[in-house]
């Protein structure tokens, strides 16, 4: 049994390419058809109905294109539409926010999880949500922070500048004050700039990357539904993008690789019709 | 202050380039020099005392280049010569086991820590030795088990066959049975096979790369030093082989991406002279 259908996975802008390359390491053998949002990104200061609208359309999208499962790489979509997209196409649907919670619930010795995200995801209230339905028991407490420039530095490629560095030191007081051992990227950007958040947390806190350990979902959906690509030749990915092309490629290169193979403007409705 | 000089990494192969990516996502703005030594490639079989007399050798020919670093992105090197690399040396040396011990001390619950590796790097007795160090009340204990097949497979760009999945079962039972929450990927290649470990060990077994551990030991290493660099331009990277480069670019697509720019020859003394 063979399923040469590409996964579908998208983002608000180009975050989800991290996403995308734990994919590609994993399951070096499936196409992958990608969309950024970049003409609505960013979701953050967007209400969590907009972005709900816009994730169940991207997902029509993708599922036009026979995908075999969508992977939403996108915290903001995941905290606001996951349900509305799992019910809306007849695919399998991996979010961001479960696998990651999961991995700090196994992880943490002393019960004190941080999150970092963007504004609108920390404010959704989703990781919290599901931690209280992973852990029942409530043993671990969250202890959440914004950090909005974050996306900012590394989009520019700055993963050491003295301002981010006051910057982080300054985002990420509060999580070591609260002495969490274990801390969630919650962001889709955030496994770049993980070197400086180990460098301001130290080695007794561990870092958990929502992009891998997506990415470990999505194998474990493809593995046990027998939805495995077995063809011999090299799999084809095509990267689509809402917004300009030529910069969604120049961050694309930032994120996947200097040789990024660029992408395809895909006009979408703005207000989110289908 | 900025320090232009290219961050030295080594490895027997092309295992390393797992770490090399790592580093260039987290320090997106430093230049490296790799040296993979695909002519004497696998130092699996090797004595620990030759594998020692090419990494002293190796780590030579980078500081001849002017590094201002040097990574040892190589188990089976890190176990056996670490410390004549560190003594031979001018410049900061980061190895691969000590980042990925420390993680796992952190992580583990149950004090049930797995290693996986190259014959050479678990009969090394090295991680256990590092565990000893790290960890001198004996709080946890470490389980190894070597798996030869792994290599190979990801080389060839199979991560989920019924053949591998077979091999990973079989490699990983006794780790299950041995009841471990925490599993070290002690080789370099490990990161790819990710999913296919998380399939088998299930969500309940954290799993520790040595790649991205050692980076973020690198990070510190440059930004606490005083050694980052701050120029405008994009880095140059280079790539070198003591083998055919060819075969060993192609491999370098498969860990790097798919446009890996290819790499130079180099002549080593095959017995390790400098």
């Amino acid at each position: 049994m063979t399923d040469p259908r590409p996964i579908g996975v998208f983002d608000s802008g180009v975050g989800g390419l991290t996403v995308v390359r734990a994919i590609m390491d994993e399951l070096p053998n499936e196409a992958v058809l990608y969309f950024g949002d970049t003409a609505r990104c960013p979701y953050g200061p967007r209400s969590l109905e907009e972005i709900r609208t816009f994730a169940v359309q991207i997902a029509h999208h993708l599922s036009g294109q026979d995908v075999k499962a969508i992977v939403v790489a996108c915290n903001a979509a995941s905290s606001a539409g996951l349900e509305d997209v799992t019910a809306s196409v007849p695919v399998p649907v991996v979010g961001v926010i479960e696998p990651a919670v999961r991995a700090a619930v196994r992880a943490t010795r002393n019960g004190r999880i941080g999150l970092i995200g963007t504004v609108a995801t920390v404010s959704s209230g989703a990781y919290q949500r599901t931690l209280d339905r992973l852990d029942p028991q409530r043993s671990a407490r969250l202890v959440s922070r914004a950090c909005p420039l974050f996306v900012e530095s590394v989009e520019r490629g700055d993963t050491t500048s003295p301002g981010l560095m006051r910057a982080a030191a300054e985002y990420l007081a509060p999580l070591s004050e609260a002495d969490v051992d274990t801390l969630i990227l919650g962001c889709t950007h955030y496994p770049l700039l993980r070197g400086a958040i180990h460098h301001v947390m130290g080695p007794g806190v561990l870092l958990i990357s929502s992009a891998e350990e997506a990415a470990d979902d999505l194998y474990d959906v493809l593995a046990s539904g027998d939805l495995l690509r077995e063809e011999p030749g090299p799999p084809v990915h095509r990267f689509e993008s809402s917004g300009d092309p030529e910069r969604f490629a120049e961050l694309g290169r930032r994120f996947l690789g200097p040789e990024f193979p660029g992408a395809r403007h895909v006009a979408l409705d703005m207000a989110g019709h289908p």
